[in-house]
């Protein structure tokens, strides 16, 4: 098998599509301590979806606490979108934030090397890259 | 090589991340007619990004007409949420709309098929590949 095949197929299943990490804390609390922290990545919030109450509305089914974070780092996403025209189909970055038990919250970034591994595109890579570890860092110093 | 590892190489360079096509009408139209199509196939518009704005706001650029919907399936997104905690980090399915020239926009929605390529769950797999078939749909009905 070529080398880069090899590497190819390790990179598909060795690679996790997240970066998580289980905290103690409310749900509100730690919601407002991983806005901070993608502040200081330079990751504002653009959307956000209230899971439960979606899927109390639409289906009127009872859902454990589970919220959405639509992440973006605008000089990151414009680079993106010149570089990629069609990458807003993967922007922005999410960040989720669930309840897993009173006092205990999990918070998953998107690891976008995982997700944008379809795209063929080399210079769109190398903002990946970056935006990874920003995001991997934020999930680290919770 | 084995023949799973051929078909993944394969997979991977052969899968487009999105589904698109360019039709003629004004950006507002356009985005008002791929409204309608998401909600003939059960997707309800849970986020928008003015990415146009926000550029502007943020960076103080000038930047094309540039949409980014965030489509959900109510039924489909609690059945894949079920099957993987984390793929909120992937969730609403996005639809761009960008303006190409005066008239002419183009539609692209994710296809998540291959954004999902790094999740690792066959349940997830039949979920998403369904939800694959109706963003199909819509872009071709445009």
């Amino acid at each position: 098998m070529k080398k880069e095949n090899k590497a190819l197929i390790q990179k598909n299943k060795k690679m996790k599509y997240y970066f998580n990490k289980t905290v103690s804390g409310t749900f509100e609390d730690v919601i407002e301590k991983v806005t901070k922290e993608l502040k200081d990545e330079g990751f504002g919030i653009l959307t956000e979806i209230d899971v439960t109450a979606t899927l109390k509305k639409k289906l009127d089914i009872d859902f454990k606490k589970y919220r959405i974070l639509g992440a973006c780092n605008p000089p990151y996403a414009h680079k993106a979108l010149q570089a990629e025209d069609k990458i807003g189909t993967m922007l922005p970055c999410n960040v989720i934030v669930q309840e897993i038990n009173p006092g205990i919250v999990e918070v998953a970034a998107i690891n976008p090397m995982a997700s944008m591994m379809a795209v063929d595109n080399k210079q769109l890579m190398e903002i990946a890259d970056e935006i990874t570890a920003k995001l991997k860092n934020v999930i680290e110093k919770l």
